[in-house]
């Protein structure tokens, strides 16, 4: 069973540059939905398009969200933060944020001793929206 | 002016290696406040301590939340992500979150065009807290 959070899978990023944090919350509820990646290409299209575009470190190329699934994020609002660092966008979430099925990524809950228990109800069958595997 | 966001800030990291992003978002509000980085020891010891540390890239050492300026982060919950590379902290903040004396580090928002403008009223004065320089 791996650890979690799984520290091996920490920094560094097979040598990825100019890509920084992006949080996506809902609007609607506040709820905290996933943390991906942004370049400055895919920062440029979430502002023209007002879609959330990221980075796919693992596939090395842009991610716009729900373009397999159909779970797309309409962004609502964009802020930075102090350091101008990390991206938070605010945003209207079609579907699942998650490709588990799960409404946010953040469906776990670690208590102090570091056992992580699935604290949320499942929205969808990741086999209906991404196809069994 | 540097550009916003700063995309030459993005990876890598100085060789840092072992560190996942952490957000804290406030339990009462909703409000993301920030974003920052743990290691394995800043998240054990925030585990422990029900108080938010984290491990500061720029300093190379553990940060505990708060120790200057007294603008500490209680810790009422801990989520990871599905991936278990990201780690949610819903906290109770004293103070203000943001070293510029905001609630949340994230006091800008940024329009379509790509420009920045600060859209929240700031809490305490930093000098205050920091001292002057």
């Amino acid at each position: 069973m791996n650890p979690v959070p799984n520290f091996s899978k920490g920094q560094p990023f097979d040598g990825t540059t100019g890509v920084l944090p992006a949080i996506a919350q809902d609007a609607q509820t506040g709820r905290v939905l996933m943390m991906a990646w942004m370049d400055e290409t895919a920062w440029q299209e979430t502002l023209a398009t007002g879609q959330a575009v990221y980075f796919s470190r693992s596939r090395g190329k842009l991610w716009r969200k729900g373009e397999t699934s159909g779970h797309r994020q309409s962004v609502v609002e964009v802020r930075v933060d102090c350091d101008a660092d990390t991206i938070l966008l605010q945003v209207q979430q079609t579907g699942a944020a998650c490709h588990e099925g799960f409404a946010s990524c953040f469906f776990r809950v670690v208590d102090p001793n570091g056992t992580a228990t699935i604290a949320d109800e499942r929205l969808v069958d990741p086999a209906t929206v991404y196809g069994k595997k």
